[in-house]
């Protein structure tokens, strides 16, 4: 059975930016799997409406639409059993339910404002304007005064991260001796930022750092090999 | 072989009130486990001081001791494991020591400075006097000054519990369908306010509310029925 992914992208399209898209990409890799790359902008919505989806990840196996990215891994870790585990045991599962909701509110959300007035020029005209109108709106604000804050908002987003980095002081990945779907929770974040914005996330001495280089690495480089600044 | 646990009191001996006591005190039940209770006071470092602990919880199994609470729920976990699992598997246990930073660090930390100028008078002279100087020397103001902005403290308290309740919408517990250490790392925050302070921690509308109360219910009420005040 074949599997496809809609990915976001913007004028680039080998240039994947979607924290969400990048859990999938990561957890297709952990279960040694590919899937064609549908390239998705944010204004396509009626390309992904028919399989009952209003953002991406979409994962499309055979004809089977499996929509948001923690129900494309519990579709992955159930249907390709055989491979390696993304959670690890049906305590890891349970448990990586609230590390979702953790990534999506302390990483996506944390990095969010810090990124967020970079992104438009990765967009053509008709997806930066959507982007810029429906991102100011929910921030109350124009990106440019968001990102005005940010040298001042990653201080707090670093302190933020102290669960992750405190668990990395006996363990090396937040799956244990190596890395499972905890990490790419939380990696995902790191990888859309690089995709889009040389803003410096983390210092080169903190051990999330060394945690990141370590995941830019694994599965032969796929995350570094990907378009992004070097931060 | 015999299993004690070293728990803090106060006063009231059989009020037992740290959040990582509590974890240790429902992860005993959880396995099934008895321990006779060894009440222990602030001020008692050299009862503990030969175990090899500074702090409790210390279990003694027989004549082992073992210190801090992750420690000893990895034992139990290991030295019981035909009785019910505290993490489901090796997945679980390792996402669990994420969680159990962030229950230090959010739960723990976040409930602090909301209770922490009711302690003292749960405490005999000699304790109290070295709980308010140690922990005024670490908040830098009087425990007074730090309990007067706690209307507002609770406000951002309950914010940042938003991965748990978003949780428990699609589970009845952090470790799944039934609780788990998970559940006992968070839990053991509030038994521990519980105890302590009538301070409302959670609206009775909160989703972590009805889950808290399922906790309080749990092992025959085993937390409930611990002197407390009703919050």
């Amino acid at each position: 059975m074949t599997l496809k992914l809609y990915e976001l992208v913007g004028t680039d399209e080998a240039r994947p930016f979607s924290p969400f898209c990048w859990r999938t990409r990561m957890a297709l890799a952990h279960k040694g799997l590919t899937a064609a790359s549908i390239p998705w902008r944010f204004t396509e919505k009626a390309l992904i409406a028919p399989h009952g989806a209003e953002k991406v990840p979409v994962l499309l196996h055979g004809d089977k639409p499996v929509v948001d990215s923690w129900v494309i891994a519990n579709f992955l870790e159930d249907a390709f059993a055989d491979a390696p585990s993304l959670f690890g045991g049906e305590g890891g599962r349970a448990v990586m339910r609230m590390l979702n909701w953790w990534g999506d509110i302390a990483v996506v959300g944390g990095i969010f404002p810090l990124v967020v007035a970079d992104i438009p020029a990765h967009l053509d005209e008709r997806d930066a304007a959507y982007f810029r109108a429906s991102r100011e709106a929910r921030l109350g604000k124009p990106l440019e005064e968001v990102a005005a804050g940010r040298d001042k908002g990653v201080v707090g987003f670093r302190k933020s991260l102290d669960p992750l980095r405190l668990t990395l002081k006996t363990q090396p990945y937040l799956g244990g001796v190596a890395p499972n779907y905890a990490d790419y929770i939380v990696f995902g974040g790191f990888q859309w930022a690089r995709a889009v914005s040389p803003f410096k996330l983390l210092e080169a001495e903190d051990p999330v750092y060394a945690w990141r280089e370590k995941l830019l690495d694994a599965f032969d480089g796929l995350a570094r090999k990907s378009p992004g600044f070097a931060v």
